[in-house]
């Protein structure tokens, strides 16, 4: 992880499963970050601690309360952000928090169709378009021509469910208003990367593995990858990617994942 | 078109461009289906005065009330064509009904992403659920063991615009809450062809070109294909289909578009 050293990041969801990891992998690094922001929707609850502990052990760690389905949330957490980190702006922005229902096509609800969409894929829009200023500080304020994590960046955590290429395990998990989430998510990234190439902003979205959390335990089957390899693996290649990677979609071991 | 021949179809969006030319062409067809069914959101109103004037010609013409963007809506469509068709049940479903916001990314809100995506997506997902049992009957009706457009299908109008290989035109349209919403309605149509296959129903996507419509003509720039040419190159290619080409994405003259 050499290449990836960031003076600030925000992670949305960051209280449990791979947003937590990333918090205590970044918090764990040689030349920690100056500051790990690290959204959750209720940073006093029972379901915080863990985000609770490291704090009370980081004071570069700080919670934000942060609701992604919410404009309003959205914006006082990029106030928050901007009160913290100043004139340097924000390297970098993991647009991680989602959801999934597991649900097969004939039971899909228009229901749950919005609320899958605004919290994957909405959300990711407005908190491109909430933290842009800061974004585009850090671009400024880094040395170097090209685009990278390190410098300015938004990461979309996306899915192989995504891929319309690939309905990945369709016979086991149907979950049609996720997995059109997460296409879209995918054209997302796709439309940032293109609009915020010109303020030095790297955009990617990345399939983390199917990973032991509680969302990819859901479908009842026991996931391969753990929080700490996918982690790794995601850093690892946030850390090696250049221009000519924005736009794109890997997975946790660097691979490109079909669209 | 000698290849495709049903006894009864509905398309959505019907009273005018596309949709419009689609009812005009399956009408002027020297074998008509039986039932022509014209969803429109306003039947009686100002802007479907060109659909009155084809039923009033043409007995087989329904003009259906039908808003996507509404469940009861849709299910009060459904019976009105279950009454229609009766046993025999319906050949093709047509989600042609769609709407664009032509805005730069960062004046996208979650308004315009949401409205954008209830009808491009949500929409063809509840139509494909309420009209499932009229095109199993008519898959059950119809001779031969293979999928086809002429047995039992539904078919997404899409756009190059929801390619996110190929973010078609970027420079001059940006209209992200768009092309996520066909990004996504394609994920749909591959998830419909997965679900509804053992139902001997058959579903593609269709970029229609970019066609002389009103919606093809909103960002101020004049189309290259008529609607007359986008709709002959559609029935065409939608007749040569089979099996093979169910959950693919294809354009007006038949050529593959990359996810």
């Amino acid at each position: 992880m050499a290449g990836l050293r960031v003076r600030s990041l925000l992670v949305t969801g960051a209280n449990r499963g791979i947003g937590l990891g990333l918090v205590q992998h970044f918090l764990k690094m040689p030349n920690p970050p100056q500051w790990v922001f690290a959204g959750c929707r209720d940073p006093k609850g029972q379901r915080a601690k863990e985000l609770q502990n490291l704090a009370s052990k980081h004071p570069n760690l700080v919670i934000v309360p942060l609701e992604v389905a919410s404009p309003v949330s959205i914006k006082v957490a990029a106030t928050t952000v901007r009160e913290h980190v100043g004139g340097s702006g924000l390297n970098l922005l993991i647009n991680n928090a989602g959801i999934a229902k597991i649900t097969l096509l004939e039971n899909e609800t228009p229901e749950d169709m919005t609320e899958t969409y605004t919290t994957n894929t909405v959300g990711p829009l407005l908190m491109g378009q909430a933290f842009l200023p800061l974004l585009k500080k850090a671009a400024q304020g880094s040395p170097g021509s090209g685009l990278s994590c390190s410098k300015a960046a938004i990461v979309n955590m996306s899915s192989i469910g995504g891929s319309i290429t690939n309905p990945y395990a369709w016979e086991m998990i149907q979950a049609s208003s996720y997995r059109c989430s997460k296409a879209a998510l995918n054209m997302l990234t796709k439309c940032q990367s293109l609009a915020y190439k010109e303020h030095g902003i790297f955009c990617v979205a990345l399939h983390p593995g199917w990973v032991q959390t509680d969302m990819g335990s859901s479908a009842g089957h026991t996931p391969p990858v753990t929080v700490d390899d996918s982690v790794t693996g995601m850093l690892k290649v946030l850390s090696s990617l250049s221009e000519k990677d924005t736009g794109t979609f890997l997975d946790w071991e660097g691979k490109v994942v079909p669209w």
